[in-house]
């Protein structure tokens, strides 16, 4: 008998069929005796109608009276949940982010998770209720509705499993948990059984997008177990993502993440002196540019060579800012190019292994595959290679470290 | 400068484009200087599509979370029509029933509202903004969403315009006032400029389907002056309803209203004794059976005749009922029958005229038309007659009494 939040997306709860297969579910759970929290998204496709007619009356729609638009997605859905389970005789209660007092902060739109009083949800639950509530949601301190932004659902679940101190915040999705690689690249990735909150954020970061990674970072603050599993599986125990297990001996790679959509531009024979990375990348920020990587060489004759990694679909805006930049700073030349990626090996075994790095990057050059940037972290090693070496390098590295033979870890 | 709320139906907001339309006609009353609350219904079609929704889930969903679910709809048209405001430079803030604490008991799908606290909207206002607020919902003590039944949304703009002491409440419909008599019966009826409370309760009732009859009972309590105009149209000053005014000299006649869906049901040869009038009419009510009109003739023989008059659906299952009683109670027979429909004479200034009932009568017979039955009340005189005859009575009474011809009243 545990405290399970359970959380499901968008094409979980996507038709009315589905949202039976959900009551299903979670009534089998509550009779075997769970308390039973539940978080939903908006039917899929229902926050897309909702942003249409807004966007038909202005292309720029106030913030605030958006957030009072779309809270409605996920009232619906909990309605029509806590129905299908009244109806299967399994008492439920929904409630919008207002009524259970997720309370944000007044950023409509994208708000962020203040605090939870978990007091009327804890009484449901000792009544013998399943508690459903709107996710995605929350209200300011003045009463205002929010909104915590796309994906806000994953992290409104976590943000309630911490305050009902939950046992476990399980993520239903359209997979059925986090896999050493994309299985689409390298057919024979493994799903992991386990996976430790901080490789969770890399692999997330890195492009893969099981969870969102506010929820992970959530739920490693205030160690909340998560769980990601399949909503159209049955069977099946996804992976966990927890605080890293002392008593387990770790894998030493857990995973290789890659990002397809990269650019990198380089200011050569920049003036090496104080505040001149701050120089190029402040209008860079101030564009509304993020920037990924980022490496300076060492000087040589008073001059170094600024490099760092941008999304594509900023590569031409983040060029003309260097130019001009450059221009400024007396730069010798700016050159760039979009037709890159990177790969990443993801591990918190790599701590206390030497060699990895090696080993990879070995493997690469044995596949013809030149490195054109390196950056490394405590548990990770990315390097940035050609577009058209994406699938080699990633199945190589695969191979090499033997992910697909893991016996689950 | 005046505090003015104004209520849009369903169809007023029907489309992103009405919306709009409804924003420039509230827009404009603002830059006269008026304080503006506005009541919004949700989209035509939308309470229906989340009714079906629910349906298919279930034949007898639950009744609280039916009211999370028809919540929403107001929810969306109220954040459109604020976000319509907003990018017209017209300052708005939404809010949902439980935002301004519009106080309801607990019976879910069909609340009365309690109490509401104006402050939040007397702060907004103060600030210069128009506030929109969600009709047809509020909240219980428990912080539960309620809905006040279909129609409520009138009863919002009155409750509202109560609370803040407002100097008009409009509503917006699909007519543009109140008239003599049904225009597609009478061509030449006539729109009236006013009509006190207690007549158009009575028009309400008996069939001229304007405004909810609960919103003009609550209007009446508080004295609330109501305003039915068309939402179509820019002009026009629609019908003022409000309390009589002791100066205007009053038309005996406001208006002839008739209900086309009549049956009647007679019990003969019922033993005159104290109590039978309940015994026939208790077990009707638990039924759930509305009854009309009641007579019961003076006794003859120690038996009397009882008939009332109920809707044409409930014709069949309160005969039966009727067949019940009769036998248990002894009486002689149950005649009915269900072609027939009721006309009805309103007029406050009927209290001070003698004469119009037998007016009324001598028309009637003037064109061959027999009474079935009559019913009086200080303000109006309603016959039953014949299905066949609705028509030419309600024409003949409108020409008799003169209503094509008033100067509006």
């Amino acid at each position: 008998m545990a405290l399970i939040v359970q959380k499901f997306g968008g094409t979980s709860v996507g038709t009315v069929e589905r949202i039976n297969n959900v009551a299903a579910r979670v009534a089998a759970a509550r009779a075997q005796g769970h308390d039973m929290v539940i978080v939903l998204s908006a039917m899929s496709g229902e926050t897309n109608r909702l942003i249409e007619l807004a966007k038909t009356i202005t292309r720029e729609p106030n913030a605030r009276e958006m957030d009072v638009l779309m809270s409605t997605g996920e009232q619906v859905t909990i309605a029509l949940l806590s129905i299908a389970l009244e109806a299967r005789g399994c008492p439920a209660r929904s409630y919008t982010g207002a009524q259970v007092h997720i309370l944000t902060d007044s950023m409509f739109n994208k708000a962020r998770i203040v605090d939870i009083d978990g007091a009327r949800v804890r009484s449901d639950l000792a009544q013998g209720r399943v508690v459903v509530v709107a996710g995605f949601q929350g209200v300011d301190e003045q009463g205002n509705i929010t909104t915590l932004g796309r994906g806000g659902s994953d992290t409104t679940a976590v943000a309630l499993a911490a305050a009902l101190k939950a046992d476990e915040c399980q993520i239903y999705t359209d997979v059925d948990g986090v896999y050493t690689t994309d299985p689409r690249v390298v057919p024979d990735a493994r799903r992991l059984d386990r996976i430790t909150f901080e490789e969770m954020l890399e692999m997330a970061s890195l492009g893969a997008k099981v969870l969102q990674i506010r929820s992970v970072e959530f739920a490693s603050k205030y160690n909340v177990p998560l769980r990601v599993l399949s909503s159209f599986e049955d069977h099946g125990t996804g992976t966990l993502i927890a605080a890293e297990d002392e008593d387990m001996e770790q894998a030493v790679i857990s995973g290789i993440a890659f990002n397809r959509d990269e650019a990198k531009l380089t200011m050569l024979g920049v003036t090496d002196q104080p505040g001149v990375a701050g120089k190029i990348l402040g209008p860079v920020a101030d564009a509304g540019i993020e920037v990924d990587m980022i490496i300076q060489n060492v000087a040589e004759d008073s001059t170094t060579d600024f490099t760092c990694t941008v999304h594509r679909n900023d590569y031409l805006k983040a060029s003309n800012i260097f130019r001009a930049i450059a221009t400024e700073l007396g730069a010798r030349e700016v050159i760039g190019d979009d037709k890159i990626v990177k790969i990443s090996l993801v591990g918190v075994g790599m701590r206390s292994h030497a060699g990895i790095a090696s080993k990879m990057f070995q493997t690469l050059a044995s596949e013809g595959i030149n490195i054109r940037m390196i950056s490394t972290s405590e548990i990770k090693i990315s390097v940035v290679v050609d577009e058209k070496y994406l699938e080699l390098g990633v199945r190589a590295l695969h191979d090499a470290f033997g992910l697909a033979n893991l016996p689950g870890k």
